[in-house]
């Protein structure tokens, strides 16, 4: 191993993690991880020794966090909390178009193939979706919304851009993502507007 | 084969539309399919010569069929539209708690799994999420909406329940699905109450 040992194992790691995003887990092989990361077969059990569920389960929180990021960033883009929810989108919505389509959200994949087995792999998918909504929940909290009104809307905002991007990528057009954009920034802004049960 | 030809054809078919449900594409062996419907080894290649992808495809078909089937009897269970999108998710939201949170979206999971590859199987995903997204769209058009407005609001209902059960399956528990119902049921409910932009 010529490279550095930390920068093989975040090699592994973030190769899992857009593998994931376009094929979920039991679609990636181990040996596609291996030759995309250029690693040596020896290192990812090396470094993993709980195999392949360790390596995801790293990867998964790698790419929540790569996301928590870059939905911190474009939150606070802009002083109107609203346009701000309607920059994340559309900056997700130009990622997707950009990848032609293959880079969805891996821990919406992943949990959808392994919430059946109670495993830790899914339990750290609970955890990133929590990781996005606190965020989501905060940023609404500072528009104006109580803690529980933030959390409801923090759910159905999570969740409408989730199924959009299943769609987007079903239909390979960005139709559904600018449409779900649309209509759940109007609505939001609907309810702030109003003051009414915020 | 003592059995029918017509019903090891439809077992598979089933089957295999419940194991995609748990564990997705990639996560269904072909021995678990034959095992699971009791069929013979052979027959897998003679009713589907296509092999596992040609029943996949035939049991995201059958499934989706099954979907619009129990969308289109919980929406007509009302008179009152918006009370109708409310039952709808409310039984689906038994459904998944009643199964153990085993029983996801198979359209969803399938989807997050193919749609890099550009394959018939995400394109018989596509044609599957129309057909329930048109069902919504009518429901829509007949509480009130005009085509434009009723084409995203089915486009945003069936975003939030496919994001919600991701939701709901890897927290394992039907809370995302209940807030969903209330919030997007209230906001359709009360767009249409104005009269205002339908």
């Amino acid at each position: 191993m010529k490279e550095e040992p930390q920068s093989v194992r975040e090699r592994l790691i973030r190769t899992t993690g857009q593998l994931l995003r376009s094929h979920g887990y039991y679609g990636t092989g181990l040996d596609e991880i291996l030759k995309d990361s250029d690693a040596p077969k020896g290192s990812l059990y090396h470094y993993f020794p709980g195999g392949k569920r360790q390596l995801a389960s790293e990867a998964v929180r790698y790419m929540a966090g790569r996301m928590a990021k870059r939905m911190v960033d474009d939150l606070s883009l802009t002083a109107d909390p609203i346009e701000g929810l309607r920059l994340f989108l559309a900056g997700r919505a130009n990622d997707l178009e950009a990848s032609g389509f293959k880079s969805g959200c891996p821990i919406a994949t992943v949990t959808l193939e392994t919430a059946s087995e109670h495993s830790d792999l899914c339990g750290v998918c609970s955890q990133s979706f929590d990781g996005l909504k606190q965020i989501l929940h905060e940023h609404l909290s500072r528009a104006g919304f109580g803690q529980e009104r933030a959390n409801s809307l923090a759910t159905l905002f999570l969740a409408s851009w989730e199924g959009a991007l299943i769609l987007s990528r079903a239909h390979r057009n960005t139709k559904p993502l600018d449409i779900v954009a649309k209509e759940i920034c109007a609505m939001i802004g609907g309810i702030l507007g109003k003051g009414q049960n915020v």
